[in-house]
């Protein structure tokens, strides 16, 4: 079986699957330090990263931006001194979508391959 | 009297003086597209910025990282598709002070200045 960050997001339109419950529960593994949430009904994956100051914190965030550009499928990315919160879902569905959880995979390997924790 | 964009943030310790009624009244005349508003108790600025896509409200956000990096002062910067968010306070006195108005207003130059809105 592909792992996430070998998959790619497809184009999502309303009516598309959302993830089951097995599908979260296995795709889960693959990201464990994202959390599922639930905000305005709506189920989201989230992860906060800690940096040492803000230009590593903002450097990460353009990290995300690229990579989302790269999938075509764009989370929400609060920047702060020393954290970047990242939420994810699929809005075309209001829920969440195999494509937030390659998304998410694809942006944990974007931090390890960088050097913005060290 | 200086305008807000003249002025430098100053290095805000706990203890500092808040923004007064009057000072808030004023200063907020200067941006008048920034609202106060008040979450966990505290008062904050706020303003949203819209885009024609992801890449300039990312633009944007470094924009606005660069000001906040120059001033030493740095505010909560949520990036989306076509949206930016940003949120404004001190968080060494849990309230307002001359130094968000500050920096409210060069974000406010720092559009006016850049071409992501054309």
């Amino acid at each position: 079986m592909d792992s996430l960050t070998e998959m790619e997001c497809v184009a999502c339109r309303p009516g598309a699957p959302a993830a089951t419950d097995d599908e979260v529960e296995r795709w889960q593994q693959e990201i464990p330090d994202w959390k599922l949430v639930t905000v305005r009904d709506i189920p989201r994956l989230r992860r906060v990263f800690r940096f040492s100051n803000f230009a590593r914190a903002l450097a990460f965030t353009n990290i995300v931006g690229e990579l989302a550009e790269e999938e075509g499928h764009h989370p929400r990315i609060t920047t702060e001194w020393g954290k970047v919160t990242v939420t994810i879902w699929t809005h075309a569905i209001k829920n969440l979508h195999r494509n937030d959880f390659i998304l998410a995979a694809k942006i944990d390997a974007g931090l390890a391959a960088s050097n913005l924790t060290e």
